[in-house]
C-alpha cells in the first residue's frame, strides 16, 4: 500500500477538462508546461498544411486534427471553421467532450509570479471557474472569494452567493496583446507588473477577450466560443477571440453568468510581425467603431433561455444590422448559425442538456 | 541663486487642493504624513463636543470648523449636516474654494508598497485625477495612461480619448472595510495583498465607496458629494459614504465622467467596534436591497446637465420611490435639496461654473 504521505492529490479536473492548442508548429513549447499540462488531455488543431507533420513531445495524451480531419467530420459545414488562422481552435472546442476547457497559444510560456515562483496558469484558471462570478456590483477589494479576500461594507448581502463562472481571461506578462497600430508606436513596450488581481467583469460591460490564455465552462457557454471567420479567404483577422468575446459577453449577461479577468498571467514569448497584423486588422478597427455599440445595445428576448438560441438570435441580429457595414457580416451570421449546426449534431446530448438549463439569473 | 539641483519640484496641485479631515481627536497621526501632507492646506472638520481642543501639530497649514462654526455659517440649513459621525466631513468639501478635496480619516496612517517604500497616497491621487477615465470599454491591462500599460488589441479606438475623472476611490492595507457581520465572522482578517492597479468603473456599474481614503475633483463632482443623513438623532450609520458614492455614480455615468478605484493603499491602522457597528448599520443591511436596484435604475432625464441639477432631480427620485422603504428617506431627501441650496450659497461662482459646463459625454 502506498504511503499516503508521498501520493500528491491528484490535479484539478483531471478527466474535466482539455487543453486545446491550435498550431502550425512542433509543440516543443509543452516541454515547459509538462509539470502542469501533462496530466491532462491536449486537443491539436493543426492549421494550414495537413500533410506537414505536427511533433508533440512524448508523454502527453492529445487527439489531434488536422484540416482534413476538420473537412472530414463536419463535411460541408467544415465552412464555418476558418483556415491558417488561428481561430480554427474553435474546432478543438467543438470535437471536445469535457466540462471545461482551457486554450492556450504555442508562443505561451509558463511566467513567474514576483516571487520567482512558476505560475500553474491552468491551476489558477480551474479556481476562477470553479468559484462564483460578481458582475452585478463592484467588490473593491476584487475577488470576494479569494483567500484573505471578502465582500467590502456596502456591498448588498443578496449579491454575495455570486452567480456561476462561464469564463476566465487570464493575462500575459512580456509582450503585452497590443493592436498593430500601438505595436508600431511602441516596439519596445513589454508589460512588467504583475497585478495579483482576479474580478468580475460588471454586467453590461464589454472587453476584449484575448484568446491566448483563456478557459471557459464549456458546458455552460462553449456553443457560443466561436471564433468566426478568420484567415484565408477572409477580409480580416485577429478579431477572432474579440468577436467571441462579445457574444460570449452579451449571452453571459443574458444569462446571468459571470466572465472574470485577471490572473493567471503566461510569459507570451514573442510579438507578432506588426507589418502583417495591420493588414489583417486594419478593416477591424475601422468596423470595430460600428460593432461595438452594436453589442452594446443588443437585447435578446426571454425566450432566449439556452446558448444556442441567443447564438442563433445573435446571428439575425447580425444579419440584421451589422450586413449593411459590409456583405462580411452576412456571411458571418451564416457561419453563425452554421456553427451551431455542427456544434449541436457533434453534442447530441449537450444540445439537450443546455437547452434545458434553469434560468436562475437575475434579468 | 539657488542651485537646481537642489530644488525639489513644486508638490502637485498645491495650491488647487485641500485636505478635508474629520475628527474628534488630537491629529497625531499627521506626524507620519508630514512629508506628504505639510505643503497643503487642510480643512479640519471637528465633530462632537465643539468646546474641546483638537490638537494639530506644528507646521501644518489648516482651518478648523466645529459644530459652533457649521451652525453660525450655515444657520438654519446646518441641519443637513451630520453630528457625532465621520459624515460631518462633507461640511469641509462645501467650505474649501479649492478644485480638488482629498479626504482621509484620522486612523490611517502611510503604508508601504511591496518594495518597502513609503506610499505618497495624495500623489498617486492626483495621478488618477488627472489623467482621463475609461468607463465606456474595459481595458484588461487596467488603467491605460500609466507608464508601461495601454489599450489592448480590440480596445475601440475612438474610445481612447477617455473621459475627465471625477473620483479616486483608494484602498487599504491592514484592516479592511468590512460591515459588521464580516467583521464578526472575521475577526482576524487583514489585507495583505497589494494589487498593483488603478481602473476605471464601468459605466452603469454600482460600487461600494469608502470616504477613508478618497479624492475628488471638487469642480467637477463636488455638489453630489454629500454624505447624508448620520450618527446623533438618525437610525442609521456607517452609510455616509456608500450613499455619497451611490448618488455620485449615478451622476458621473449621466454626465460621462469617470470613476476610478485601485490605487493608492492607505495603512488601516485599527478595527472599529463590531458591536457598535452593528447598530449603526442594521437598518442600512436591510434597506440597502431596495437601495441598490433603485440606483441601478435610476435615469437622469437630459436637461440634468448641472451636477446641481442631477442631485435635485435625485432628491425628487428618493423621495417618490424610497419614502415608502422607510420615512428616513424623505427625511433624507429634503437634507439633499438644503445642501444643494447650502453649497450654491457658499459657492455662488462655482454654481454657474458648474451649470454652464459643457456635457460632452456619450449618452
Amino acid at each position: 500500500m502506498a504511503d499516503p504521505a508521498t501520493i500528491s492529490p491528484a490535479p484539478p479536473l483531471k478527466d474535466e477538462l482539455d487543453i486545446v492548442i491550435p498550431t502550425i508548429r512542433n509543440l516543443d513549447f509543452l516541454e515547459m508546461w509538462r509539470p502542469f499540462f501533462q496530466p491532462y488531455h491536449l486537443i491539436i488543431v493543426q492549421d494550414g498544411d495537413p500533410s506537414k507533420t505536427i511533433k508533440v513531445p512524448e508523454g502527453f495524451d492529445y487527439e489531434l486534427y488536422n484540416r482534413n480531419d476538420i473537412n472530414r467530420i463536419l463535411g460541408p459545414k467544415a465552412s464555418c471553421i476558418s483556415f491558417k488562422d488561428s481561430a480554427c481552435r474553435c474546432f478543438g472546442f467543438m470535437v471536445s467532450k469535457k466540462k471545461y476547457i482551457y486554450t492556450i497559444d504555442d508562443d505561451c510560456f509558463v511566467a513567474k509570479d514576483p516571487s520567482g515562483n512558476e505560475i500553474n496558469a491552468l491551476e489558477q484558471h480551474i479556481k476562477n471557474l470553479l468559484t462564483p462570478s460578481t458582475p452585478f456590483f463592484f467588490n473593491t477589494l476584487y475577488d470576494p472569494y479569494r483567500a484573505g479576500a471578502d465582500f467590502v461594507r456596502g456591498y448588498p448581502f443578496s449579491l454575495r452567493e455570486g452567480v456561476p463562472t462561464a469564463v476566465s481571461h487570464g493575462l500575459w506578462l512580456n509582450i503585452p496583446d497590443y493592436d498593430a497600430p500601438t505595436q508600431l508606436v511602441k516596439p519596445l513596450e513589454r508589460n512588467t507588473r504583475y497585478v495579483d488581481a482576479v474580478m468580475s467583469i460588471p454586467k453590461g460591460t464589454l472587453f476584449p477577450m484575448c484568446g491566448m490564455n483563456l478557459a471557459f465552462n464549456r458546458e455552460l457557454i462553449g456553443p457560443a466560443m466561436y471564433f468566426g471567420l478568420m484567415g484565408d479567404g477572409q477580409p480580416i483577422g485577429r478579431y477572432d477571440d474579440m468577436w467571441a468575446g462579445w457574444c460570449t459577453k452579451v449571452i453571459c449577461d443574458h444569462l446571468g453568468w459571470g466572465v472574470k479577468t485577471g490572473l493567471p498571467y503566461i510569459w507570451h514569448s514573442k510579438a507578432s510581425n506588426p507589418f502583417v497584423n495591420l493588414k489583417k486588422e486594419y478593416k477591424g478597427i475601422y468596423w470595430q467603431e460600428e460593432l461595438i455599440p452594436f453589442f452594446q445595445s443588443v437585447t435578446l428576448p426571454k425566450d432566449c433561455t439556452s446558448v444556442q438560441k441567443c447564438y442563433i438570435e445573435l446571428a439575425t441580429q447580425v444579419k440584421a444590422k451589422l450586413g449593411k457595414v459590409d456583405e462580411y457580416f452576412n456571411k458571418l451570421a451564416d457561419a453563425m448559425v452554421t456553427w451551431i449546426e455542427a456544434w449541436d449534431e457533434l453534442n447530441p446530448s449537450g444540445a439537450l442538456k443546455s437547452a434545458a438549463l434553469p434560468n436562475g439569473a437575475p434579468k
